[in-house]
């Protein structure tokens, strides 16, 4: 990675803290949701660095500059993402070369990536795309596999500087390749996070369960609520992550003697992916049957790699005439009680766990406006239903006292649905049927 | 929403810059990915006000205070998110009061609606939970008909400060019903955008076609590019709405005279909401086969209200059986060129609409990763099928030269094929078949 007359960034020194970056108007103007910033922090979290601040300036060369420098007096590491593009208002590099006092020259290896990505891709680049060649005077480049924009690593006053371009996955792997074993020397001991996951029990009543640890300093304890979720995050720092998982371990603990019945997992453990794991574990099968949630449920179930273990099929019955001819509800309880009902939805995931032959059928069927909705059958009304073996069980739920989008009543009836599930898959015994 | 001692929030300054500060520990460990900035600022940017800056600050009393200080000494207004609850680092209101060297105290109608919003769902305050009801003195409150956070509209010497909950609903009424009269009350003109959306075309390859535009300064012309998709953002200032989009037309026109052959639609519409449009318009339906994408097609069609009206159904066959025995994919079929093939794509288009009785089926099969792959069939090949009255059509996705993860794979081959869909729509002829 080194070059004649590039300078090594320093390696001396401890990074203890970080700050990230975003340049880019279109995230000013909410054009887009910035998903790196978190991805980052969270990563740079585990290695032991601790965040201090996020920003996010606009295509504006003095602002940028005066983000950069204010950023450079607080932390040890700085990262950018965004403005390293070919057009004339990406100007991460150039701002950073300003700030260093440096200029900006054509790097002859970042030439040649342009040229093969380019190539790659089967196409020419044009003279502006040959803007990516250039860099502060000095920077180590961080290689770009997968996109065209390579990043700078630069060293100013002994703030470490790293430019990354705003597509998550070329900064994914930029991020992971080059700055993480980088970082991971310039830090000692380390910080590490067990989060666990509850469902059941709101946030503060879950909190008062458990106040002394959320007032305690080290490890300290974190609740974070949403959709029908809560979560504590238990964090604490030691010479190496053994004797740092050593201090979670006895708050864990007597965390889950207290509200161990609200718990479903660890860490990266979803509703899905618990279900996923139990099937996989028992070595059944899963098919689903849904109305409202059009195809979330499976999709959800589905983004874990490996999935086709344990889930074979859905159908996404949307029309009553799909329900009656895919799932063989009978057109007799569609007309008498509507594809909104306990009764439908007990026929959807007998009929999907009967076509499919799956271990378990599950359903679901609801109102999930804004229209549609009647004072009988409101929007936010949802029923589940689930068959095995052993018979056939159904709940309701009732998401109208809180008035939500059609966006949220989907997310939050199929983080239910996954919960269901998870339950009798824990042999509980489902509240309803 | 006035009461005794509580003084008028000024009404009289123009609000021409804003700030955001999201603030919480939880953003700055990468917890949580924020997706209210970006909601707030459409919103503002829709306004006419421009937004200089988005800062993000944990849970600490003098970083907060430190954040609302720098962003009240550049802008006339500053939104926070978070440290609304009712827990101990919940601290967003105190400091406020700090900044403004006001007192905290409690607000009888914020105690009473803590009380009812905890009767709404059957349950019993506990004593922290009235910390919410603790204001600066002075503040204006903003009511909060989803959540027991209110906010506060303060006054600190001419920047006006309004503090919202985390949790998205609960903000987005409270801006919409509270904070988006008064700004507009204090701008001056409008602020026009309009965004053109284009697919089947690279960024620098568009950015070349209408260079001028996006160099020019009235109105701006900017760019953004992910997942197969550009988009065009034009924008500018007028002295009312009409006015501004009538400058905006022109230069809307001559871009689409150049590049019009790759444009699908404008601002809020995505490539399923164009397919759901033009399936409309023709009063036509649509069944769905997936296998590698598990749902997400029919999670994006039905993420659009009114969808029933031209979606009826989709199979997620993702086993082989469920293939054969759903759809009636031919078992040799399937053996001798395998479930990710053309052959197996357009018989389960064809398969689809016969048991749906739909206008039109669309399929798609592939390899989405991380593990399946072969050197014959590798991770990112994908097939997509379409079957209608005049025959069935099919088109090869080949996503493997650009190293993605899972989930980017199969967001990128559901808008391709919508788009492939669309495009058929839109009378083109299809590229393969």
């Amino acid at each position: 990675m080194t070059s004649e007359g590039v300078d090594r960034v320093s390696r001396r020194d401890l990074i203890q803290s970080a700050e990230i970056i975003t340049i880019g108007t279109e995230m000013l103007l909410g054009d887009l949701v910035d998903t790196n910033t978190a991805w980052m922090s969270s990563r740079l979290a585990a290695l032991g660095v601790g965040i201090y601040r996020h920003t996010t300036v606009g295509d504006n060369r003095e602002r940028v500059i005066g983000a950069l420098r204010e950023a450079a007096s607080r932390s040890d590491l700085v990262l950018t993402t965004g403005g390293l593009g070919p057009t004339s208002d990406d100007l991460t590099n150039e701002c950073l070369a300003i700030l260093a006092g440096r200029k900006m020259g054509e790097r002859s290896e970042a030439r040649e990536h342009v040229d093969e990505m380019f190539a790659r891709f089967g196409r020419k680049p044009t003279p502006s795309n040959y803007k990516q060649a250039l860099f502060p005077e000095g920077a180590e480049l961080i290689p770009n596999p997968r996109g065209t924009a390579m990043g700078a690593l630069l060293d100013v006053e002994g703030t470490l500087f790293a430019t990354f371009p705003g597509v998550p996955v070329e900064m994914r792997g930029m991020f992971e390749e080059t700055l993480e074993p980088l970082v991971r020397e310039r830090t000692e001991g380390s910080i590490v996070s067990r989060t666990l996951h509850f469902t059941g029990i709101g946030e503060s009543a879950l909190a008062e369960q458990v106040q002394e640890f959320l007032d305690a300093t080290d490890p300290t304890v974190a609740p974070l609520a949403g959709q029908g979720k809560v979560r504590l995050r238990i964090t604490t720092r030691g010479d190496d992550p053994e004797d740092a998982r050593k201090k979670i371990e006895p708050v864990a603990d007597e965390i889950l003697s207290r509200i161990g019945k609200y718990y479903f997992g660890e860490d990266e453990e979803t509703l899905e992916s618990a279900v996923g794991r139990l099937l996989e574990e028992r070595g059944e099968t899963l098919s689903l049957a849904e109305s409202c949630t059009g195809g979330l449920l499976a999709k959800r179930l589905t983004d874990r790699a490996g999935s086709s273990a344990y889930f074979s099929e859905s159908v996404i019955s949307y029309s009553n005439d799909a329900k009656h001819r895919l799932l063989g509800v009978p057109e007799k309880l569609l007309a008498e009680y509507g594809a909104v009902s306990e009764e439908v939805a007990r026929a959807m995931a007998e009929g999907v766990r009967g076509v499919s032959g799956a271990d378990y059928g599950l359903s679901i069927t609801g109102v999930a406006g804004p229209d549609g909705g009647t004072e009988e059958k409101p929007v936010g009304l949802v029923w589940l239903g689930l068959a095995d073996a052993g018979g056939t069980y159904s709940r309701k739920l009732d998401l109208t006292a809180w008035e939500a989008s059609r966006e949220a009543i989907r997310e939050r009836s199929a983080n239910l649905a996954f919960d269901f599930l998870r339950r009798h898959l824990d042999t509980e015994v489902p509240s309803g049927g």
